[in-house]
């Protein structure tokens, strides 16, 4: 088994359980197990916050060996529907990382500048620097999603589009990127409990957007364009994951693994100081 | 006694006791008292656990309401000399707020690009968006503390930019954000230990720049800059605060405080909803 270093409570990698390969078909994948995992929720927990302490000081290993020269760094990308808990992701698993080594850009619906451009225009700027996990909240999928849904630009533009992300990814992953891509998979009833819930408490009105709905109604439309993504896109270099999502408790420690996989992947060492450490303790004294 | 709303370890309100005032002389304050707090290390870490949850809820309120159109946000300027804390800052104060919640800039060394404009023009992109809390690590400031004590540009052109600095925090003011300047104020003593630890730990290395101690050499003229800084720069609308360093735990939770006292003076309630919630239920069933 590969890739489980200091976390201890996976039965089986779930990396590769959750990785796309060939002849994925989403509608046959379940939102409600935990594979690799066999706890309950209160189990869950106790990973969590035992894989968070691994992670931050494997972050830290990262950038600290970028401030040496080292030009790797993560990007991971999260795309769901609504509710399923991208920001949960975002809060849970990278709020135990140091935020100087985070960098997250949560991409809404373009401003008329970014209409103006190539669709990759806003995405390349935000990638991460050496060191750092850059974390995409919604991304350039978003363009052959909603944008195949919607019919947001024609046929041969969103075609054009799968092209044009394989590339763009591919020249991050030259430069030093491991790029992690993830779909938080859930099921229309746990949606629709979520939904109530914030509908249910004033605390959470504002998390709350008519348009969710909108977006639901058209729930087997996006299941289609996530399946034609994973077909196109899913490639060796910048491989996609479909985590089931209706328990968030999983899904956060799965994410989390992902991460912590990618860095231990790496075997980070402490960088060797470049200048002569007994020369600067002598200057102190 | 103002400003205390939620947190109950305090004895009196360290922000009074902290900001710069007239006459302030900052030759004269002590570098390792706890002003306002009574307590030890371990009572602090208590506190600054305890203090972690006020400020995450708050912050998540003050988010909440710019999605329904307030304005309102904060930017927390950090200026201290090396080792005095600013990362420890950043990760144990602000990494209990949601990362999407953050924005946060470390400024280095402007880059070539950085000096064909005027100072001001890297920082201004990089102020918070409505609802987030901004966090500067190093700033504008550095522009008048290096830039006078090396001499990096003519003694008008420092002059000119105290009041360049006031126009542009002011302006800041006007549209929103409650400006934080805090100072962590470390004696030469401390900073010399925790060189030393950072040379003494192979793991701490990469955090140590032989230049620390070119700068450290510095340090009486380092100290009038900041003398300076104070006399021209601490507005009425945009205070700074001088923060006793010499004890970590005591800097960490006196910058919380600031900015739960920042929050909770914008007295936030949980926006109301923007829809119809019973027409949405109702969409559901």
């Amino acid at each position: 088994m590969t890739g489980m270093g200091r976390e201890s409570f996976w039965t089986v990698d779930p990396s590769e359980l959750l990785r796309v390969g060939k002849k994925f078909s989403l509608v046959d994948r379940p939102t409600d197990d935990t594979p690799g995992f066999d706890g309950d929720k209160e189990q869950g927990r106790g990973a969590l916050a035992e894989g968070a302490l691994v992670l931050a000081e494997l972050q830290e290993r990262m950038f600290a060996t970028s401030r040496l020269g080292d030009r790797r760094r993560i990007l991971l990308v999260l795309q769901a529907m609504d509710t399923a808990g991208k920001g949960g992701i975002v809060k849970h698993v990278m709020g135990s990382v140091d935020p100087q080594g985070v960098q997250l850009t949560a991409f809404k619906r373009p401003t008329p500048e970014e209409l103006e451009h190539d669709f990759l225009w806003r995405i390349s700027k935000r990638v991460p620097a050496p060191g750092m996990i850059g974390v995409f909240d919604r991304s350039h999928y978003e363009d052959v999603l909603i944008g195949r849904v919607r019919k947001l630009a024609p046929p041969e533009e969103i075609e054009r589009r799968y092209t044009a992300i394989n590339t763009f990814e591919a020249a991050q992953v030259a430069c030093g990127t491991t790029v992690i891509k993830v779909m938080l998979h859930l099921s229309p009833a746990e949606q629709r409990r979520r939904l109530l819930d914030r509908l249910d408490r004033p605390d959470k009105h504002w998390k709350f957007d008519p348009g969710d709905i909108d977006e639901r109604e058209l729930w087997d439309e996006y299941q289609k364009a996530y399946q034609l993504v994973f077909e196109r896109t899913a490639t060796a270099d910048a491989p996609w994951y479909v985590v089931p999502a209706d328990k968030k408790w999983y899904a956060r420690l799965a994410v989390q693994h992902l991460l912590v996989d990618a860095l231990e992947r790496m075997r980070l060492d402490w960088p060797k100081a470049d200048y002569d450490v007994a020369e600067q303790i002598r200057r102190l004294n």
